[in-house]
């Protein structure tokens, strides 16, 4: 009961907004489901790190030109006008700022010359699968993320960037946009051994257990392997491009790294393809559990209904009102001394030879 | 009753028209069940547009020769006369022309030099899937569209262009076929939306129902989705072939629009797939949910006729007839002052045991 | 039973004939169940047309001298020295020859410089299909055509060129063999279309009738396409070969003829695997349809045994033969005023009981 | 029975052997199950043939410096020292050897400048499928066969030799290597007949017979056609190389021939892979007629039961031993004139309505 | 019940250990399942060999300076210091470090210009199968390899390099790292052997059992298989890179025997599919196995019911209590002389028409 409800209020895994068809290429049009729109930025460099909410965009050129790096992160996409402002002060594409509001892209990696657009999805799993667009533009000195909800998994970036250990601080633009990819692909994992730490679950359980719940719960899981291999099969494609193009706004020490990143997303896919493959292996068993263990019931009820019919025709045969006083011939067994012990005997050995011979073949 | 004879009525869901085997080549023939043909021109350049129904194709010259770019769309291909005088006076391939008139054909961009042929599929779904061919020339100073039936998904860009807004008006004609190509696309995804709602309903329905009406449901989608597959995949390579070869009718400046279309049909075909997927793991689904219930039916109600057999066989030997005045080995449980509420009583211990076993073993 | 006996005495769909094992390469064997050979040729040019049957070899010279392109058509391959001999005559390779007579070869073109050597599979459908090989040799001035059996798909290419109508005659015999080519690729969309009705037919029978009889008809369908999709497949590397490499024996203008018989095989392709995936949809929905329908017998059958059951209880208890003289307690319901119709009322109590009960579980 | 003994004792489709795990690369190791090893020589020109069994290898060096092309043969791997000699004295790559010795090579081609190694499969069937290795070394006087077992398909190339008919005499040693592989590859056709054979002898039987003995011999030839494509399949990839990449060891002139060689893989690829989806059917034809059939059995006998229940019930009711003494309300029937004539018409109406009603719901 | 202990306390198949999401890149960190860390270093030459278990890395570089090819083996990663240390000494590239550390990578080979890369998987299998990462780094004058657990499959390369025989001592590190990947996939046959073997057996026992044991086990084998397969499959790209890319470290006349150990993969990976298809036939056979089985039982059953059915009916018929007494028409039967005897008779001929009926219909 507590599952069809959650069914049924389920919200959609990957969250959707299309232009209407036909509207002219480049003209944002308003998600009414978008979260307000939040701007946050880290503007940093070897010396140091300065970080604000923005409420103005007049104060980013400031910040930009002051600092080596920054990196203006977008949460909530309902406020268009920042959005295309923000466009055109770091002289974005309008085809790449429409594939930003408009959620179910596809991830892919885009060269426009001045700055490299990549589109990926983050995942997380608390209850459900929630899988969430991030749009990354990598400027010469910025990197510009968008995503449709607030909360991330770019947090240990925040942290690694705010203590100024490690590379990152030292580092240019390509190199934060690595460590943000890398942790985007990073929260596939967890998401992943959950996964994984259910299906095995399930394994057990259908030894021991076959509701339709149990169904229900593979089935589900299939569901989340599919929306996940959606979400991951078109990265390895666009990191391929990165890593196999050269492109002038990635040096060439990066290189690497993205190898390294590219790397993930084929373990990614490699083990959504293997859970779906489990996942399949499980129904399969799941199904002849089910059969199996109907057919023992069925076998066993059959075995008992059929060992009594012939017992129940043998005590119908003597409740026949023939009359023993018309004729000797009609049921002289009702008069004979032992005809009670007789007939009882007779159903004993009835059941005794049924039995015996489910057990030769082996039905028993 | 209502779901059979919708199905008995059905129309082809992909239109088809064909040459007699063995006619030769470019050699038009009618369709007998093509829609009375009618042209509709709208002529344009940043100066303004005019816009009228042709009857004579003589005032097309002049259109041409007064406006940048003249779009000629034809409904309907039964005036094959028409078409093939519109073929001549633009200088199309007898070839192409055929593949305009003989519907079936798969999705394609062909390059014949002073025009660029492409044939694309519109869908729309009402009650029920319609796939329709849209035959697509651009050239130098036109566009030229043929579609088999009157209604189609374009008028959003007639409306841009008689609005007048945006860049249509003031772009050539690659900017035109652009357009008209992305509506095409733009028209699959409410389609793929209605579908994909049909098949979350399915899938909450088949927690709750198991009728054959819920398995043609699915076999339907299915169905739609195999068409709609169809329809989609050799676009990929269509609109690949356009993204990829550079061709002269096409300004280089427009080569990001086409690839956001192949985007589109990456997309698309990424949905179709996806749902494929999901049909399948429904069908499955639906199949382990009959069975689950019929296992459920059949269980309870052998276990309520296990449980009386025996109860009928006390009941049948206590009814045997044999005469307890001729021995006193004949029933004399018949004679006793507690015979019949020891019969009973054995009767409910039975029972008893039969449901504490069941119990035992879980099948209850 | 019709089925069956038509099944017993089925033809081979795909005649064959090999040379026996570890035979000598280039060796002609002849085929037990070949047909007598004819020949028969059409020599022609803008100028006009000689066709006659061909009793002597000696006269081609004559013919082939005399006229630009010499179509000579051989039906049926009993006669190996003739074929030997116009192997001969026209520079023809060994190899070749030898895969003119064994049939069961794979739709594949070849370039022997001097002529290129096509295999293709002609296809047509009177009760059941039947694939035939047809070889063709294309040279500088003549194409030769072997037929396993008489009677072809090329009539209308003949009446084309009996009629001197379109280009046909007055161009090379390039020309000849893409005409020849486009006819047999055109003889696959009848049976194609026959096949998808017979599958509609199927789907609409479903719904209504699940005899073994539909699960052999869908099986037979289903070893068409098998045996389609085997003789269609290679025909488009064939193809596409013939399109791709620059070839000297045919013109660069017939090439986007070519192209358009490429297109025909990629059709007819697409539609085979669409037909396979909807046969094997129907398989699934007859499967699904006999479970739901015996599913639906068992159900009502069992309700109906299991209502009897306790009231088949209830009269038994009462056919006791517990002796009511000998004490109060035995069975005194016997001699109560109203004991049979509290009886009567009692199995009734219990068959409503039984019916809501199933009813409330939704079984009815 | 039969069927289970025969099963027990089988031998391996394909016989095994490898070196334990973690030996020098190049080592030979004898295989426990090696047949003793025999020589024999075929060396032959244009000018004649010599031929003999050799029992010792020094006797080669002449019979190669006397004849232009040497067969040397190798039936039985028991001797190593023999093949290592045979090894060093041909100027064979350990390596190679190490792959003739170590059965369960995959087919293969690989070039070692002074000797081309090509790997392939013999298949014959007698009762059960057997699969041999084929080793071939061609060098430039000599081919060198190594056979894990006496006995092979190669007696026509024998013969041919023998009788000096044909150009294999006259030919070099690419010639002989390709005769010898265009044996080996044409023994796979008569086992493929025979296979296609026992499969429509299968989809015959399955419309009348329905025993396990059915599933276990589709199982059979499922396993044997998935054994036969593991052997087939590399071959593909080892002809190619040949056909492709220009070796110095075989003539321009005799590139034909091998690409008719993959040719004929091709084919026999494909009719592994079209019997394979013909079983796949079948097993699903199997499958829908047992469920098919069953479901018969258990419908009349359900149907039976079902017509027996009300009136077995009308019979217990008139046997109940309500007293009519007692209470004129108490089985008044007992003693009305056409009280048993009544029973048995109601008897006879019941069975009649339910008979109706099933002839209604079509389940007769 | 021992069967589903043993799957409860199962170690899982590939150890796992990651860095926790969003670290940095190249930074280690501590598996809290990694075992104690020990190294074991094997330095030699032509001129001898010296072997050691290294306390204390400083000696490290001693033994490198004096022997051409040194070997160090680390067990166990619990001793992160150690493992970086050895990374700079050794000049190791951090990311492949971290590679090191951080098991469930996909086998590959990566190129750092002065050492080669290369994660491969060990499997061994006792009671259950067990994977495990190994990592090797080969430099100019030594191998790395990392292993997770002590133990591996190597020790056939010990004992050669102990022996000295082979020219294992003479050669360059290339050719040690040869003979250790090599050990690796010598050890996936026997492996695959110890499956293959279950699978044959549980071809036998299927055909007499049908426990849900067997189906468990089938599907554990299938699980083995998907592991192995995903162990295996990156491994053909990583040796593919190394065969096909020149790579200095790797000298050329080391390159047939690297091919040699791609060839292995390949046929591992054949063999693994096979399994696998093997194993999917086996299911099915399973499947129809157990409901063959259910339905003879069923069968038999059900028949020995239908016959009893009609018999109870006749004896209840002659258990109604009309009164013979109160008319000529109220079962005159049972007054009949031969009343009883009648009755006996229309039993057994009533049960030998469904015998003679059954038989007819084939069912018996």
């Amino acid at each position: 009961m507590s599952y069809k409800s959650r069914r049924k209020r389920k919200k959609p895994i990957f969250p959707e907004h299309r232009t209407p068809p036909g509207s002219p290429p480049g003209v944002l049009i308003a998600d009414p489901e978008a979260q307000p729109t939040t701007v946050h930025v880290m503007a940093y460099g070897p010396a140091g790190l300065v970080e604000q909410d923005l409420k103005d965009l007049t104060e980013l050129s400031g910040l930009m030109a002051a600092w080596p790096v920054t990196w203006i992160n977008v949460d909530g996409l309902e406020n268009l006008d920042l959005i295309r402002t923000l466009g055109e002060m770091l002289g974005l594409h309008k085809l790449a700022l429409e594939d930003v509001v408009n959620l179910h892209q596809r991830a892919k990696a885009e060269d426009y010359g001045s700055n490299l657009f990549i589109v990926t999805h983050m995942v997380s799993m608390e209850e459900t699968l929630q899988i969430e667009q991030m749009s990354l533009f990598l400027g010469r000195n910025f990197v510009l993320t968008f995503q449709y909800l607030p909360g991330d998994s770019l947090d240990p970036v925040r942290t690694r960037l705010r203590g100024g250990a490690g590379n990152l601080r030292s580092s240019g633009p390509d190199y934060l946009a690595y460590a943000l990819l890398d942790a985007v692909l990073d929260g596939y994992f967890p998401v992943l051994e959950t996964l994984g730490e259910r299906l095995e679950d399930m394994e057990v359980n259908i030894l021991t257990e076959v509701s339709p719940e149990a169904r229900n719960r593979i089935h589900e899981a299939r569901r989340d392997l599919l929306n996940l291999r959606r979400a991951v099969w078109p990265q390895r494609e666009a990191f391929n491009l990165i890593v196999r193009d050269p492109m002038p706004l990635i040096s060439p020490e990066m290189r690497p790294y993205f190898r390294d990143t590219y790397d993930h997303v084929i373990q990614i896919i490699d083990l959504v393809e293997t859970y779906r493959e489990f996942a399949t292996d499980l129904t399969d068993l799941y199904l002849s559990s089910v059969s199996n263990r109907m057919n023992e019931i069925m076998k066993v009820l059959t075995i008992i209904a059929t060992i009594f019919i012939p017992l129940s025709f043998i005590a119908s045969l003597y409740g026949m009102n023939f009359n023993p006083g018309a004729s000797p011939f009609n049921m002289p067994e009702l008069n004979w001394t032992l005809g009670y012990p007789f007939a009882l005997l007779l159903m004993i050995g009835t059941a005794s030879a049924m039995l015996l011979y489910f057990r030769h073949r082996d039905w028993l």
